[in-house]
């Protein structure tokens, strides 16, 4: 029997995911770096993004949306900066791949940036920020998609949900770790609240008139947007979509593809495209690590000393709760939605592949 | 007679706003930098970040709370960062240099970075991302200061309101130029409503216990706090307060100073502590720039093509409607409230300086 939500060991899960790749003639060392980044994504508390996504990307992959073989290049003019051209690969590797590469450049130069073009769908952002934490960098993460939300006073979409992430590390506490869409809320909080045929807080999304709308089927399966951080014009609306254009410029303009508004009208573009930017700053070209960890342990501290408001227990700085998850997770293993433990043992049906889970 | 808004020419306020600065012995370099940059904030339409504070500026130069002439070093490990210890000076010109700084590192490596402590107010940060347009560099704009912005679900104050800017060049269209707080909107806007006597929209601001307030007073004079971009924790309050932290990391960590929070418990720190961050990536070092100029034309032109909610004009991309103000502000004059001309007048007597605006 499937409960509502079943606990699956992290390991398990991991050599589930690869196996699925690897079944659709992905090579083992790229199934096995998306497979630790869609489990590390569960792990830390994001479920919007992590294997309950794994049949649609195994599937894309075996209809050929995702290339499972790409002739990924990278072209460099400077020291610290380059772009890639990911050849429709599977975002997961490119992304990993990239992040390598900025860090390598951060090593010699102290910073390091790669713009990406012609990639498919990363999962979350943070696990690829997150990399530079054991080489005690800062490490920078941002990808655009098609447009899903809407220019504030406007009834049409403009620009991706476009999340920013950034990691960095501290000593004693947990790093900061950073992962944010810039619109209210990620996609994936709709696609949730519409499975489960529920309504969504007033405030994340307008139907195709303008109007607020907490319905998520008008946004999913209709002509309504999501909203930007930050709202209204009068509560600073234009700022989330002022960050959501500034990733199309750094992802889709820098790396010689397009901004996502541009993309979505040209004839061809399928709805896998996305592109990236990643940076790495060498936090020892500013000042000792030790003092920066020390000073980050001290912030932290402070921060999560503060007063609450009644029935909070505690403040968080980024990456402080996903922190603590990690540690429950895995130590109890990771819950799965019942549907998502249904899609995954439909999968292995599909590909012929082991149910162990 | 002074109007309610009386037009002075950009010129003469830029030669006055000098004149101030050398009477109380700032350099004739410094002074016509720090006036261009309060000049040009006010021909962007930013009042309340130009010389309505002139008086201000001045007056801590005068009492010795801003060093005139500081003793600026540059520290640099790899050839893409450095940290800068701005010995107190002033923040205009300590940005200024620090900008140039890094567009020359760009020019060498591709990416240029630089962490600044010790520095003080510098004014709106878009002057300083703007610089690196000219060079066809994308530029990189970041400011903390002491707390006034609290935590979600917290009733107090941990972050400064952190501006983030970037600025990008297009080609036929106005450049990218994005200027935000990362709170809800920048604490200028309160002062400028308490300054009135009016009350400011439900959203901006909560009082010392937490609750939604209307009433500057209680955040400027008394235990209140601005709230983070986004407001509320399900309307994405954590997002804007996740910025405001990366902030205070670039800038208070990274330099080897310290985030707000820690700074402002201190004993001896004066109020004018800030820390910057400034980053510049130079274009033809991922693409050709010509071609990300049309990119980024097609891209303003579609957004500014979309459809609005009724009794809207136009949508804007960051910094199209600041390029407007600008040619109507070269043209026509900067106008300055009643309040600003006598600040400004009173000034001029205090120096005995004449006033010719």
């Amino acid at each position: 029997m499937i409960t509502e939500k079943t606990r699956v060991d992290a390991k398990k899960l991991t050599d589930f995911a690869t196996r699925a790749f690897q079944k659709v003639a992905v090579s083992e060392e790229d199934a096995k770096i998306t497979a630790r980044i869609l489990v590390t994504t569960d792990l830390r508390g994001v479920d919007t993004h992590g294997v309950a996504h794994l049949a649609g990307y195994v599937r894309s992959v075996k209809r050929g949306q995702i290339n499972r073989k790409p002739d990924v290049k990278i072209f460099s003019l400077t020291p610290a900066t380059a772009t890639m051209d990911g050849d429709q690969g599977l975002g997961f590797v490119i992304g990993h791949h990239a992040m390598v590469e900025v860090m390598q450049r951060a090593e010699k130069t102290g910073a390091g940036f790669i713009a990406v073009r012609n990639s498919t769908h990363f999962g979350t952002a943070a696990c690829y920020a997150m990399m530079a934490l054991e080489r005690d960098m800062i490490g920078i993460a941002l990808t655009s998609g098609l447009p899903g939300v809407a220019a504030p006073e406007s009834t049409k979409r403009a620009v991706g949900t476009n999340p920013i992430a950034v990691a960095a590390p501290a000593g004693k506490k947990p790093p900061f770790v950073l992962d944010m869409a810039t619109s209210v809320v990620a996609a994936a909080k709709l696609e949730v609240a519409w499975r489960e045929g529920a309504s969504i807080p007033k405030g994340w999304a307008i139907d195709e008139e303008g109007r607020p709308t907490t319905d998520p089927t008008r946004v999913l399966h209709g002509g309504g947007s999501m909203v930007p951080l930050g709202g209204t014009p009068k509560l600073g609306g234009y700022k989330g979509f002022g960050l959501g254009v500034l990733i199309d410029i750094l992802c889709g303009v820098l790396s010689g593809s397009s901004a996502g508004i541009i993309l979505s009208n040209k004839p061809g573009v399928r709805g896998n495209m996305f592109c990236h930017f990643f940076g790495a700053l060498r936090i020892d070209s500013f000042l000792p690590v030790e003092d920066f960890k020390q000073s980050m342990d001290e912030m932290i501290e402070a921060i999560e000393a503060l007063p609450t408001l009644p029935g909070v227990k505690k403040i968080y700085v980024a990456g402080g709760y996903e922190a603590e998850i990690v540690k429950e997770r895995e130590a109890n293993g990771i819950p799965l939605r019942a549907y998502v433990i249904q899609d995954l043992q439909e999968l292995a049906k599909e590909l012929g592949i082991e149910y162990d889970l």
